[in-house]
C-alpha cells in the first residue's frame, strides 16, 4: 500500500553474491531432494524432478515481436483506463493507493482468455495465448496506471494550484502558483515519464542476473502467470499451482474478512497492537498483512533481519532519543508531518543511508564496467560477463536448468547501450527545454543537475525495491522538493520549482523500480526484455494521456475538489505544498544535528558495504544490508515484523520438512502476495462506491476504555 | 467458563446407537489404515498398529485399593484448598468461574512426580506413579473444589443473608433471611453434596458403555493423563503425545495472547463479531475459544449440527419474534436477567426441552432395565447387557481392543446397586430431617419431592453434559428456586425456601455431571470405578469442609463483602435473591404463553426422540438431538459455531488425509481443550492479584466509532 505521503509501492529484494549462492544451492538441493524421491514413488519421481522451465519446455517461446499482439494492447488500454480511474479517485479522496499489479495480471489473463476462447469457438484463433503475452499486458497496464499515481494529481501537481495555495499559510504570489490545465499536464507527463525507462535499461542484466535481486512482487506475479499457463500432465507443477491457488484464495478472503473491521481510522487488524500499545505507538506490531508475510518468505533471511534491525535501531532507539530533545533540537508543537520536526530526521536520515548504499553499489558497478571495457580493449577478450570479473573472489557458479534457460532468453534480445544513452540524452534535452516553459521558476540548470543525479537515485530505488519490495519514490520526491526549492529560494517561485522537480524525480525513480520489477517478471516468464521495453513505452504513452485526462474529468466534474469539506479533499496536495514552503527556507530550516546524523549514516552505509565486501565469507553473511536497514527508518517496523514472521514460518517449515518447503515455499508466498493484491481491487471499488466497512475493531488502553464505556452508556 | 448466572461448567456429548457404530467403525478403519501402511515403512508399521491400550499393555493395572494412595490424597487436599481459594475469590468478585479440571490433572501429575522423583533418588520408592493414581487425584480435587462453586457462596447461599436482603427491593422479613454461619454451612454441604454421587452411580455403565456418551472434557483429560504416562518406544503413541503437546502449548499461548485484549466488558476475541454486529447481538459469532473447537472435533457431527440448529431456531427465530411482543407478552423495561421477561422464556423453554429428552431417555433406560430383570427371572438368562436388548434392531457390535479392555476393567469392580440405593435413601433421610432444621421455611416434604425428582434431573444433566460438554446445573437451580419458591409462597419464607432448594438441586445435578465426566476419564485410563467413587467421596468430604471454611475466612476478613462498591461485590448473590423474590409469586408471574411454549417443546423433544428410535437407519442419522438443541436456547449460538468449526476442521482433515485425521484428531482436540483449560489457572491468579489486561479490543459500529473518536479527541 502506498500513500502519497508515504513511500511508493512495494516492489522487491535481494543481496549480491551470497544470496546468489544461497539460491542456487537451494535449487540444486531441491533437485537433489526430488531425485532422492523423498517418500515419492518411482512413477511420480520423473514428474517431481521437472523444474518450472522443464515443464514449460514443450511450449515454444514466441519471438519478441510475436509477444506484442494488438489484442494485448487493446486489453491493456481498457485496463489502464479502469485502473487510472480507480487510482485517481483514491488519490483525491483518501490519498492511499494500494498496489493493483496483481489485478492487472489476473484481469489481463481473464480478458484475453475470453477473447481467444471466443475466437477459438469460431475457429478463427491464429495465435495462442502465451504467458509472455500475459506479461506484456501486465507490464503495459502497470506502466500506464502507475502514472496516475506518480503524476502527482493528488499531491505535488495539484499542490501548485491556486485552490490549494489559498489554504496554505504563505507563498500566495502568482509565481508560486500554477493552475492545472490539460495541455501542460500532458506535456509535462511526456517530458518526465520516459526518462526513467532509459535510465535503468542498461543495468537490467546487473540487477536481475548478476545481483539476482528478488523483487518479491515481481517474482510472485510471475509465479501466478506461470501457474495460469502451466501445461497439463505435470504433477509437481500442478501441485504447486494448487498450493498457490489455495493460499491465493485464503489470502484474498483474509483481506476481505479484515475489511469488515476497518470502519474508521486506526481500526482493524492493520492496527492490532500485537506487542502492546506502547510498542504499537513506536510502530512495532504485526499487522496481519499476508502480503508482507509472503514477501518475508521470498526474501533471504539476512534481508528480513536487516529490516528488523533497522527498525529497532530507528524506532526503538533513535527516534525516542531524539523525541526527548523536542523543544531543544526542534520546535515543540509542530505538525507531525512537518519536515522541521521528527519527520525531518526520519526522511533525511533514511535517504542518506539509502544514498550511501546506493552510491557505493552504483560506483562498484561502474568501476567493474570500466574495468571490463579496459580489459576488453587491452586483452581483446570480448563478451566477458561483468560478474565473472566482479571482485577478486571468483566463485564457481552452480546454475540450475531454469536459471540457464532464463538467462539465455533474457540476454538473447539486447537493447543496445547506445540506444539507451541516446534515448536518455534526447529526452533529457527535450525536458530541459520544455519544462522551464511550463514552469517559469524551474530553471533549465535545475533540471540538468537533476538529470545528472537521477540515474544514481533511480538505481538506489530499484536496488532497494529489489531487496525489500518497497519503492520509496515519494521519499526521493521530498528530497527534490527540499533541495531544488531551497536552491530556487523564496520569492523566486521556489514552491513551484520544488513541487515540479519533485515530479521529475518521482517519475524517474518510480518508473525505474516498476521497470525492474517487470523485468524480473519477464525474466521468470521467459519474456523478451525487448518486448517488455516496448510494452513499457506504449503503456507509459497511454498513461501520459489517460492520467491527465482522467484528472481533468474529475476536476471539471466536481467543482470543490481540494477543499477539505468536499468529497474529494485530495489530502496530500496541501501536505506537499507545505513541505515545499518549508523547503524554500533552505538547509538552515532543517532541525538541529539532522545534517550531521545524515552524514554519519551515509558514511556508515559505505563502511558496512566495504566490510561486507572485504570480510571473509563466514562473517560476511551476518553483516546486515544498509539499504534494507534504512527502509523502516521512515516507515516503521511493522512490515519488518511481518517479513520476519514470513522468515520464521519458512525456517520452521524447512526444519520440519525441508523437501516440501523447497518445493512449495515460493508457491505459498506468491499465493499470499497475489491474493492480498487482488483484494485491493474490490476494496478500492467498495471505497469508490462509498460502501464503508460496518465495524471498527478498536484498541484502547484499559483506562481509556473505562472512559469510553462511560461515554457510550450516557448516549 | 461458567457464571453463577449462566449454566455450569463444560463437561461432554454423544449419541446413542449410531454414534457407537460410527466410533467403532472409525476405530476399525483406523486400524485397517494403519495396517495398510499408508506411506509407512515396514519398520514403523508394527508400532503404528498399536492402539493406546496395546501400548500400555506392558504396564499392569493396579488393584482399586492400590490406586488409592495416601500421597494422592495429600496432594489432592493441597490442590483442593488452592483451587477453592481461587474459585471463592472469583465467586465473590466477578462471579465468572472457569473450569480448572485440567490444571488439577496437570498439577496433580507434577506434584506426585516430584514426590516420587525425590523418593526414587533416595531409593525409597515403593509404589510407582500410575495413570490410575493420577486420575484419582484429579477426581478428588474436582469433587472438592466443585463445591466451592456449587455451594453457592457467591450466589444462592449468600443471597439469603441480611446484607443482600438489604439491597433487594422486597422480602426483608426475618423469615426471608438466613445469615451465613460456619456450622450450618458445613452441615448443609454434608447433607446435599453426597446425594448426587449415589443418584447416578448405578447408571454409569449405561452412560459410559452402552450410550457411549463422549464427555469431551473427560475424554480430553484422559488423553492428557495417558500422554503423561505413555511408556517409551512406541512411535505412534509418541507422535500422538507430541501432537497433543504442540496443540496444548499453542492453545495455552493463544489463551494468554487473548488475555491482553480483554481489559473491559465485551472486549477481546471472546466478543469478536465475526459474523457482523447484528449477528453478535443475537449471540451468533465465533468466539475463538480453542476449548469449544476441540470439543467440536471430539463430538459427532450430528451433535454439533443439532446445537447449531437449536441456536438458529431460538436466537435466530424465536427470541426475535418474542422480543417483538415486548410490552404485550411481558412488561417493557425490565432487567435483562429478570425471569418475567425474555430471560424467562429462555430458561424455561430450554429446561422443558431438556426435561423432555431426559425423561424420554430415562424412561427408556428404566423400561429396558425392568425388561431385563423380568427376562432374567423368566428365562434365567443373567448378565445380558442392557444394550443387547435395546430396541428391536440388534446390531452386531464390532469392538476394538481398547474398548474391550476398557469395558472389561470398567465392569470388573462393581459398586452394588443396593449400596447405591441405600446410600441415596440414607442421605435423603438425613437431609429431610436436617435441612428443615437449618432452613425453617424449607418444609420436609419439599425436600422429599425434590429427592424423588432429582435422579431424573441428574440423569438429564449428566446426559446433556455427555453430549455437549455443558453442565447446566445453575439452570436446574433456577427451576428449583421458581417451583419450590412458588410452592412455599410469599410471607412463608418462600425466598429462603427457594434459595435453599436451589442449593439442593444444583448440588445434585452438578455432582452427577462431574461424576460421570470423571467416570469417562476413569474408563479411558483403566481406573477402577470403585476407586473413582471412593476418591469422589473423599474429595466431596474435603470440599464440604474447605468450601465453607474458605468462605468464612473471606467473610470475616473483608467486612464489606456483598456491597456493590466493595472489592468483593458477589454480583450473583443479589441476582439469585431477586429471582427468588419473583419465584414466590408463582406460575402466574411467568410471561404470557411461556408455559404453553414449554409444553410444546417438551412434547417436541419426546416426539423427536420417538422419531429417532422408530425411523429407519438412513433417516435416523439426520434427525437432530433435542438435548443438544436445547442447550443454546439459553446460552446463545457462539459455542455452537465454535463446535461446528471444529467439525469443519475435522471434516476437511478427513477429506485431505483420512488416515492422519483418524490417528491424530483426538490428540489435537485434547490439546486444544487442555491447553485452554490450563490457561484458566494463571488467568485466575492474575485476576486475583488484580493484574488487569492492559488493552481493550473493542468492536463498535462505524457510526458509534465516529462519536467515540470525537469524544477521545476532546480529552
Amino acid at each position: 500500500m502506498d500513500t502519497n505521503g508515504d513511500p511508493n509501492q512495494p516492489s522487491s529484494p535481494n543481496v549480491r553474491r551470497e544470496v546468489e549462492e544461497m539460491q542456487e544451492m537451494s535449487t540444486l538441493r531441491r533437485r537433489n531432494n526430488a531425485n532422492s524421491g523423498n517418500g515419492v514413488t518411482d512413477e511420480e519421481e520423473e514428474n517431481y524432478t521437472l523444474s518450472v522451465e522443464q515443464v514449460f519446455e514443450s511450449k515454444s517461446v514466441p519471438s519478441w515481436k510475436e509477444q506484442l499482439t494488438i489484442r494485448a494492447f487493446v486489453v491493456a488500454l481498457f485496463l489502464a483506463v479502469l485502473f487510472s480511474v480507480i487510482v485517481m479517485k483514491l488519490n483525491l479522496t483518501t490519498g492511499i493507493i494500494p498496489s493493483l499489479n496483481v489485478s492487472a495480471g489476473l484481469l489481463g489473463f481473464f480478458f484475453v482468455r475470453l477473447w481467444t476462447g471466443l475466437l477459438e469457438k469460431f475457429g478463427m484463433l491464429r495465435q495462442p495465448f502465451t504467458r509472455q503475452e500475459n506479461t506484456v499486458i501486465q507490464t503495459a497496464v502497470v506502466a500506464a496506471y502507475g502514472l496516475a499515481f506518480s503524476g502527482g494529481f493528488g499531491s505535488y501537481l495539484f499542490g501548485m494550484s491556486s485552490r490549494i495555495a489559498g489554504q496554505a499559510p504563505e507563498a500566495k504570489d502568482a509565481k508560486d502558483i500554477k493552475d492545472p490545465q490539460l495541455i501542460w499536464m500532458i506535456g509535462f507527463m511526456f517530458c518526465v515519464s520516459f526518462i526513467g525507462l532509459f535510465a535503468l535499461v542498461p543495468l537490467r542484466k546487473i540487477m536481475i542476473i548478476d545481483y539476482k535481486l528478488i523483487y518479491p512482487s515481481g517474482t510472485a506475479t510471475s509465479h501466478l502467470i506461470n501457474g495460469f499457463h502451466t501445461p497439463e500432465g505435470t504433477k509437481l507443477a500442478k501441485k504447486q499451482v494448487k498450493m498457490l491457488g489455495k493460499f491465493f484464495v485464503g489470502s484474498f478472503f483474509w483481506g476481505f474478512f479484515q475489511w469488515f473491521y476497518t470502519g474508521g481510522d486506526d481500526c482493524g487488524f492493520t492496527s492490532f497492537p500485537t506487542l502492546g500499545l506502547e510498542a504499537y505507538n513506536r510502530k512495532f506490531y504485526f499487522d496481519f498483512s499476508s502480503t508482507y508475510v509472503g514477501v518475508g518468505m521470498i526474501c533471504p533471511y539476512i534481508v528480513n533481519l536487516s529490516v528488523l534491525l533497522g527498525g529497532v535501531l530507528s524506532w526503538g532507539l533513535m527516534w525516542p532519543l531524539i523525541e526527548k530533545k523536542s523543544g531543544d533540537w526542534y520546535p515543540d508543537n509542530i505538525s507531525s508531518t512537518s519536515l522541521i520536526g521528527l519527520q525531518g530526521y526520519k526522511v533525511f536520515i533514511s535517504i542518506a543511508m539509502i544514498l550511501g548504499d546506493g552510491l557505493y553499489n552504483f560506483g562498484k558497478v561502474v568501476f567493474y564496467m570500466v574495468l571490463t571495457v579496459v580489459k576488453n580493449i587491452t586483452r581483446k577478450r570480448s563478451h566477458l560477463p561483468v560478474s565473472d570479473s566482479d571482485g577478486g573472489d571468483i566463485i564457481p557458479k552452480p546454475t540450475s536448468f531454469d536459471d540457464e534457460k532464463r538467462t539465455q532468453l533474457f540476454l538473447k534480445d539486447q537493447i543496445p547501450l547506445w540506444f539507451a544513452l541516446c534515448g536518455y540524452i534526447g529526452v533529457a534535452i527535450i525536458s530541459i527545454i520544455a519544462l522551464p516553459i511550463i514552469f517559469k521558476p524551474l530553471k533549465w540548470y535545475y533540471i540538468a543537475v537533476a538529470y545528472v543525479l537521477a540515474p544514481v537515485l533511480a538505481f538506489c530505488n530499484a536496488y532497494g525495491c529489489g531487496l525489500t519490495d518497497w519503492s520509496l519514490a515519494s521519499t526521493y520526491g521530498k528530497l527534490a522538493i527540499f533541495c531544488i526549492g531551497a536552491w530556487a529560494g523564496e520569492g523566486e517561485g521556489g514552491v513551484v520549482a520544488g513541487l515540479s522537480s519533485c515530479g521529475v524525480m518521482m517519475s524517474i525513480v518510480s518508473t525505474a523500480a516498476d521497470l525492474m520489477q517487470d523485468f524480473k517478471t519477464g525474466y521468470m516468464t521467459l519474456t523478451s526484455p525487448k518486448s517488455m521495453f516496448v510494452s513499457q513505452v506504449i503503456g507509459t504513452a497511454m498513461g501520459c494521456f489517460i492520467g491527465p485526462c482522467v484528472f481533468w474529468l474529475f476536476y471539471k466534474a466536481f467543482k470543490d475538489i481540494g477543499f477539505s469539506y468536499s468529497d474529494y479533499p485530495a489530502p496530500y496536495a496541501i501536505v506537499y505544498r507545505n513541505m515545499a514552503i518549508l523547503g524554500v527556507e533552505g538547509l538552515g530550516s532543517l532541525p538541529k544535528n539532522c545534517l550531521t546524523l545524515c552524514f554519519v549514516f551515509f558514511a556508515a552505509a559505505i563502511v558496512i558495504n566495504l566490510l561486507r565486501d572485504l570480510a571473509p565469507e563466514k562473517i560476511r553473511k551476518y553483516i546486515p544490508l544498509p539499504m534494507a536497514m534504512a527502509i523502516p527508518f521512515y516507515l516503521g517496523s511493522y512490515f519488518a515484523i511481518d517479513m520476519c514472521i514470513g522468515s520464521l514460518i519458512l525456517f520452521i517449515w524447512e526444519m520440519v520438512d525441508k523437501a516440501k518447503a523447497d518445493q512449495f515455499a515460493s508457491a505459498v508466498a506468491s499465493g499470499l502476495i497475489c491474493g492480498d493484491g487482488l483484494w485491493t481491487m474490490p476494496q478500492s471499488i467498495l471505497s469508490l462506491a462509498k460502501v464503508n466497512p460496518p465495524i471498527c475493531m478498536k484498541f484502547l488502553s484499559r483506562q481509556m476504555n473505562e472512559r469510553v464505556d462511560k461515554f457510550i452508556s450516557k448516549l
